[in-house]
């Protein structure tokens, strides 16, 4: 049994959450699972259909973005979940889709403004935008940058990755992390619906204003705060 | 057994309905059952994923807000189920959800016009929007004033909680309610398609004029009036 | 056996496609399927959901709106179907729904453009809105005075209810028939479908043009005219 | 066993895949499977529904459109997939459905514009939409001239069949074709996917900008270029 066995699990079962939350059409979609201790993370690999998927097929990489263990190649996308993990400290999952709403936002290159509770619940401002990248970047490594086209985003806005763990990618989709695989699938889910909302919102009432700020934090407290009320202790 | 079975068993099934009726993302809504004579109420644990709930893990809370019997901290919202229930002495179910459709009205600020018989089937006005609450209410005990929110925008509007069994509160998410847990469930899944159908009939007709008196009285009547034919004795 | 069982059983077959087609929420739709040369239908009861139906549950009704056979009373909807089989000699099926996009067109009182040629395989001129009906006929014999509405907006239009096989009643929802209960159900099936897309195309392109009238008639008549070649002989 | 079995296996089980994907109402689509060698190809049975299909009842015809096998009328599209396979000649199988979104585009007669990656992984330029015909070209052989309606089309954009895999037809609906048939039916789903997405993104953003060159390079690149290293070798 592969030393790796764990996150390779965690791996797998998150990766196969994405299709039961009608997140993913074929492939287009990746969980990754780390061991921070190990400095490594499991990841699905790429262009296999989710029907396929086993806990072997997993792929280990290294922070550095380089294969240790596995048969297939790694998503398309791992040097940008390497370029995170190595960066930020305190994730252990990443999920990428190109699910429905939270695609047209980031087609739309517009941040999603904060209109309800729904979306104070798990973060107290828009969710960011990171535009489009230099040409330069695209042409080097594209996914290497664009794991710091989402980091400098993050310093540009003061935004910290513990508090605003979901960011959209200019022209191109949705990224989101979390302690654990799981917590960035349910990430994945919840940035959906609330851009969902967030465009039937505009729909109803162009003139929507955002969340006054006094209920913004209220929300954001009960559920992260140091006086946190929801959910079991 | 417990002396609160019943109403666990009601809040239990009702709750589960909330998924089937697709009107919850995770645990994003709750339903409670009152035993008015007890003047208790049994709720959905917080945080609790609905494929692990229970009969046994429903909560019960009185009609000040305490819990009475349980292991399990109550919904977040619980304060407000309770502060409805003591005010208004006809209900004995109450379902809160963040359904798509009725949350994107809530989020735009705007009462949803009667547009046609599917709504007046239903309630003869507009259904409310009360407006976010002032920043006093919300420092304060948050949930509980949400209650009286709710109550005292359908005392500025003259309604009667008897007639019009739903309310979307501003920039946060619906409240429905009924005679049974049952009921007011039914009610959230109606609010939910009156709220698509009303967006959809505004986006085809923005001039779309609202049902005439005549018709929004007769399709009421024949489902609630003291003639009714609508259904079976 | 009852003498109408067979008719019981094409309205019980029908009735049950509704859900399974997402046509209906609860018990918002019925169908009924006649017998012309006795001159009943079998339909629906009131209010009865869709997983309690049985074949013994449907009511037989004949053309002038009598009960004939059944303990339960029939759909509230049942003058209205009897007004149309009294009057149109063609048709043995009747639906009617409340399904999301038809009724949106409904309730914007707009006729949907024949954009494609989805819409022409079925029927080649928009499909048609009657009015609200006007008030004194609401507060009379409703149900019956809404399929007088139907047949005359058939007739000021000048259309064949042979060819045009469904109408939006405006402020309420669709009606729909054919030469079977089966092809009824088809029709509202159709009709939602073209209703969306007739909504998302003019999203699309406000501006969007009809369908020329060269390819509305081939549609139509390579499905319905006396060469046509869709489907088996 | 006929000497077709492998192209009839291969049309079935494509077939089957379009009500799975929800890419079909009813009948509303075909798929056919081409083997090249022979000239033939296995198609669909007009108006036969999906859950009625089996694999010895598609239609065996070769590349001039006349039916070399079967007992049943072939699809009432077949024209056109014998003047696609005859003409291009790289493609094996070929979709034609009513999808949604990919049928509001080409009610809308728009070209969806490339908006970001979904699109880009798939092709470079934007979805093409062919022009409705000319009424000569209608009144004659329907089904024949939209083969060269498409065809046309591709040649006045300078386009390459082998790179742009779908086109809308103007006031009609979405064509699709591949290597395979399999593929052909993936990119169906594709396109319905990318045409929601646009559709939404010009509704967050109606001046959204298109993707920019260097980023439709990339990613197309990284799926089909000489040094692709999306999916297994």
């Amino acid at each position: 049994m592969s030393i790796y066995q764990d996150i390779k699990e965690q791996a797998y079962h998150a990766n196969m959450q994405l299709p039961k939350l009608n997140l993913v059409l074929f492939t287009f979609g990746n969980v990754s699972a780390a061991d921070r201790e190990k400095r490594v993370f499991a990841i699905k690999p790429s262009g296999v259909p989710y029907d396929e998927l086993t806990v072997e097929k997993m792929v280990i990489v290294n922070f550095e973005g380089q294969t240790v263990e596995g048969d297939l190649r790694p998503s398309s996308d791992t040097q940008t979940h390497a370029v995170l993990y190595k960066n930020w400290e305190d994730i252990s999952g990443i999920v990428h889709t190109h699910s429905t709403y939270a695609t047209a936002w980031a087609q739309a290159q517009t941040a999603i403004p904060v209109f309800g509770t729904t979306h104070a619940d798990h973060l107290t401002v828009d969710i960011p935008c990171a535009p489009p990248m230099a040409d330069e970047m695209i042409k080097g490594n594209y996914e290497y940058e664009t794991g710091f086209q989402i980091i400098n985003h993050f310093e540009s806005l003061g935004l910290s990755h513990k508090e605003v763990e979901m960011i959209l990618v200019g022209n191109h989709a949705p990224f989101t992390w979390g302690k654990t695989a799981d917590k960035a699938v349910y990430n994945s889910a919840v940035l959906e619906a609330v851009a969902q909302m967030a465009l039937l919102t505009r729909q109803i009432n162009p003139l929507a204003p955002k969340l006054k700020d006094s209920l913004v934090e209220k929300h954001y407290e009960r559920k992260h705060g140091a006086c946190a009320y929801y959910g079991q202790e």
